[in-house]
């Protein structure tokens, strides 16, 4: 196999085959591929694209690329859910207690936040002594015994992901729809799920801000998972304005939380059922979605579901007493109301600008290394269609340092686009589109 | 200056500026643009393009990228000539002296065979003695004194092109109009040339075989020469079969020997001519391309042309009693006639298959650390157009290892189209088009 003629093959718009994408994968673990072959092959791949038949291959030959898990490892009917990504997006942290105390098997290999998009690791780190660094014996073990566990992406699984994520991060190769479909698959296939939905969003705070993008995302991402076997579901969801009311990581556990034992913000709470209802579907749990939301809204009513929680923090070595008492997860020094320059109706509420001023604050990270403070973040005390009186709270910021605060209150207060003549805003539709391809 | 940013600029589609070109090249040069990254570029110009004014900008930065020659350093009209590249061309050794001898300025830097294509360096070197790694002082003052000089490219000079043509080698990005053009121009431009002749060859032996591909490359190299400033011709030749009757190093010394005293073949004759004339007339030293023609004969019939080549083979090292005794010139052991299988008129001769039973008797080489050996070669006795009986010679093969030679008298047996039917054939017309921008 010679890999000029590879690239040449994808540069002049042909089709590679799965011997080609295993001499690229096996080259690109070993190193006997070198980056600067691999980025030229990026860039074809960039702008020749690949076909699904190429997408899936791809996507399997680099889940089998380290260390995996099977169906048979994890036991039971074995689901996971991935976002691409939003701001305030606590349905990770809501649904994996949720699922498992519906029966499913949730051994969950998660992610640290980036950019303006939060992380599950980062905010389950929050809860004081919890560990995500789980070996893999450890996470098995508790996966058997508990049906969930979440652990940190290791170093073993995927490395090939983990190389070319690299790579096309610095070679303008990000933005390739069959790449960007290869990268999340190939993740959710090495962890072993059967069933898998998608939580992709749309609008200013998602990933793929436009509702073409995401759809293309979504469909691409259901083709390729059914191609391989999987059921799969995806869910195109509106990240206009932000998920819930919290933006911040011991923010969005208090809100967990409260979701846990019903009494969660609506749109999170219908959110987290309706994905987490494909999946039941999925497993032959309920004999239609409408069930398995009744199943799942009655599991966060009775008290199961915040079980479940307690059971994954004591598990991971983490406090549990802080869900009867939130006031031990970190809490920041300084709350400062945001007031309504005027008063009106909120018809927008900018999801991206909230992110960076959570950001701003200390939330998130611009690299991999910067430090993130769990305490701070954005409280949103009012959303799309709620009425405001003129200097009324709009949100509410949680800070230790001073000296971002002036910028972050601007930030969110031009978040909020008032109406002073409009009295009746609709909030946009949660649940934009759904495709599902249970197979 | 964002690295990433430049990249993505050119992967969709747009037009990269001056500052963002000297950025890149200055990076490859430094080291501080990893290769991992110019390759994803090099990928995204092959597969979008460059403007005439962003290619005319890389290769005068690339020209600019390490020590150059300007015209003043050389003095009088320099000028200079490239061909594209093919088998026998035997032009650049009689143009050289040629051009001297007319009072042209030829401070000529020169490459070594690569593939099926002759390079100057190695036809020269098999002249004994005979040194082209000369240091810049002493080139210098050969041009000066001799107005001719021929060295070997050396580390210093156009760097950038070194460094980008490896790894277009080795990442499918060989065959981009803008990179090939630039890579060429950059070379010119560094080594000073007020005047430059282009033979872009077409045909079966061609780096191009196409005519519109050849077209098209001569074109560009006219443009982008224009634009910076240089009188620039292009002529279109035929290189479906070779030029002369001699293909090898030591043989082609010898032809070109013969040419220059006014007794070489016809084609290569009037080729050097007509190259030549345009620069001829591009100095101001002939009012028009017949006039210069007839100088240019002129030389080659009175002895100064070859006068001028004992000039230049005494000034760097060689021994030039091998123009009176051409046996002082390595020659192979054995030489083996190649008989017709039938009698008719040779209709086709293929250039390519020629150079290819050339480099098998071992007159080129695949690698550039390959040896060569200088005494080998190929012999045509017969061309397009000549009539032939059956069992006559066509060619003679000069070889010195016998391992080779069956498969060379089949490769060049199979080369010759004899028609037995036709008895009028004419050889292809040797100029097919010509290009001039004499600005």
């Amino acid at each position: 196999m010679n890999t000029v003629e590879l690239i040449a093959k994808k540069r002049d718009g042909g089709e590679l085959t799965r011997a080609d994408i295993e001499h690229w994968i096996a080259g690109t673990v070993s190193g006997s591929i070198p980056d600067y072959q691999s980025s030229a092959l990026l860039m074809a791949i960039r702008l020749q694209g690949m076909s699904d038949e190429e997408t899936a291959t791809l996507t399997d030959v680099m889940a089998h690329s380290g260390s995996m898990f099977t169906p048979e490892d994890l036991g039971g009917f074995t689901v996971d859910k991935h976002s691409t990504g939003g701001v305030g997006d606590t349905t990770t942290l809501v649904l994996i207690p949720l699922l498992a105390a519906a029966g499913m098997t949730v051994g969950k290999l998660s992610g640290r936040a980036l950019g303006h998009t939060g992380g599950t690791i980062d905010k389950l780190e929050s809860i004081p002594g919890f560990r995500t660094d789980l070996p893999r014996e450890r996470f098995l073990e508790l996966v058997r015994q508990a049906k969930l566990a979440l652990a940190d992406h290791t170093e073993d699984m995927v490395p090939a992901d983990r190389i070319l994520y690299e790579l096309r991060d610095v070679t303008a190769t990000v933005d390739s729809l069959p790449l960007i479909v290869a990268s999340i698959m190939s993740k959710k296939i090495a962890g072993g799920a059967q069933g898998i939905v998608i939580d992709v969003k749309t609008g200013a705070g998602a990933f793929l801000p436009r509702l073409e993008d995401s759809r293309r995302l979504a469909e691409s991402l259901v083709a390729i998972g059914a191609k391989l076997g999987r059921k799969m579901a995806a869910l195109i969801t509106d990240m206009s304005q932000p998920l819930g009311r919290m933006v911040g990581n011991a923010l969005e556990v208090r809100e967990a939380i409260d979701t846990l034992r019903g009494a969660g913000p609506d749109d999170l709470t219908d959110l987290c059922c309706e994905l987490g209802s494909e999946l039941l579907v999925f497993a032959g749990a309920a004999t239609d979605r409408g069930a398995a939301i009744e199943r799942l809204r009655g599991l966060l009513d009775d008290g199961s579901a915040l079980a479940k929680f307690r059971e994954l923090i004591t598990n991971q070595g983490g406090d549990p007493s802080v869900i009867e008492d939130p006031s031990r997860l970190p809490h920041a020094e300084h709350t400062i109301d945001v007031a309504a320059p005027r008063g009106g109706t909120i018809r927008g509420l900018d999801a991206l600008a909230v992110g960076h001023a959570a950001n701003a604050l200390g939330a998130g990270r611009t690299t991999k290394d910067d430090p993130i403070d769990p305490a701070v973040g954005v409280e949103l005390v009012r959303k799309v269609g709620d009425p405001v009186g003129a200097g009324e709270t709009l949100a509410i910021l949680h800070a230790n340092a001073v000296e971002p605060l002036d910028g972050a209150i601007a930030t969110v207060t031009k978040a909020y686009d008032i109406d002073p003549a409009a009295s009746d805003v609709a909030a946009p539709p949660l649940i934009v589109e759904r495709i599902v391809r249970g197979g």
